[in-house]
């Protein structure tokens, strides 16, 4: 049960990241997806202001939450409860709340993308910041907005801009890792390294020799024919293996086929 | 019926923007929230190849699609039905695939920060462009991601990497829409101007004189704690409006209780 027993130290990177604070959210699915969303973007802490239908007192709410959670259970476990939003940010030291609408208040508004840097900053130097999302339908009072530092927005299309709970959880997370040096999991699988300048001339003398012997060039055409294939072969800007895989493709076509050793 | 019947011209500002191409979807719900995660972020055109369970014919499948897409039915009902990946990008001029794993091509790996401010340019120099996602648990097939010109994949958590198949349709989206100049629906609602220096100046002055009669700075101490005061309150960085507020504020402190007029 959160907060008993026995608390698990989180390791600091992930201590060291936005508290997540659901208020009255209604459907536990939405708690759920919130918190997978969390766990693709390295966000572990969530609280729960006074979820409609309780927590974890619920069992078929958790359940329905772990089972939208997609495996980040580990979030659902440690997920704090609070009565209300006040409560849930009082040890925090900056605070963002975020709306859809404009709500007629004087803060600062910020985009993810824009307050993301900053808050890393915040937190690198040992602030404690936290993130308020409203309920589904209604969002968050005006009273609970006044709790916040400014508010955060979402650059959506204002003729169809109903972001779900989970999708604004999830810009936020990815924001938040893009900002603390988050990479995507691979890179160009490129092991071999770029074609040396010997390389590529060597098949291009190749492929003009055979052209050629063809009878490829008509007269006269030669020299302009061979900088305009040359052109289109530069732009590829080979790997060595690539150069080799070319230079193959074309002695193939002009040794035509092969008999095969049975 | 998709391709049938009289097609509806989309207005250049939707129709210049990448195609969603789905590959064989697996569930109407999926669908239909990636309808919703495109119109959020002004895509509109999505691209089904071979839908599991058949597409528009399904009735129910249309019919839960159309309910997890919260009123995006119109791109549902101009998405365009192809019978395999290859037929879905025929007119296209560039395109991307997804993945999320490591697939041993040599294609170029990008991101949708990255690529989408070049992408932005593509379009509006005329190009169409398409990207494709695949089927929900097992991805594009290795010959579909060879007909892209380039990987595009997410920065996600590596110990908990798996974006379902709207919410990476909804950070692609998301990345085009501030690519090309999307902005948060409002922005701070400070009608009032900054405040002069002369207000605020004004201010400290009857705020400190009230102190002074009040008794508030111990002998000596009054130049001292007036500067930083002074630093405090110059750091809200005031509009007008907010100056003359607290002026107000800290005059109805020392005046004491009103007799209410009733």
């Amino acid at each position: 049960m959160p907060g008993s027993g026995t608390d698990r130290t989180r390791p600091p990177s992930e201590a060291a990241a936005p508290v997540i604070i659901l208020v009255e959210p209604q459907l536990a699915e939405n708690i759920g997806m919130c918190a997978r969303a969390m766990a693709n973007f390295g966000l572990s802490e969530m609280r729960l202001v006074a979820p409609r239908d309780g927590w974890p007192t619920g069992g078929g709410l958790k359940k329905g939450a772990t089972s939208a959670a997609s495996g980040a259970t580990h979030i659902l476990d440690n997920a704090r409860l609070f009565p209300d939003a006040a409560a849930a940010i009082a040890d925090l030291n900056y605070v963002l709340a975020t709306t859809a609408r404009e709500r007629g208040q004087m803060k600062r508004v910020v985009t993810p993308a824009e307050v993301m840097p900053p808050l890393a900053e915040r937190v690198s130097g040992g602030e404690r910041v936290g993130i308020l999302f409203g309920r589904e339908r209604i969002g968050l009072t005006n009273e609970e907005i006044s709790f916040a530092d400014a508010i955060l927005t979402f650059p959506v299309n204002p003729t169809f801009a109903s972001l779900n709970l989970a999708q604004a959880v999830l810009l936020t997370g990815y924001e938040w890792f893009k900002a603390t040096g988050g990479e995507p999991p691979f890179r160009e699988n490129n092991s071999s390294p770029p074609a040396s300048r010997a390389t590529v001339l060597s098949m291009f003398d190749y492929l003009e020799a055979e052209l050629d012997r063809c009878g490829f060039f008509p007269a006269g055409k030669k020299p302009v024919m061979t900088a305009n294939l040359r052109d289109i072969l530069h732009r590829l800007e080979m790997t060595e293996q690539e150069a080799r895989t070319l230079r193959g493709v074309f002695k193939s076509l002009a040794e035509g086929p092969r008999v095969r050793r049975e």
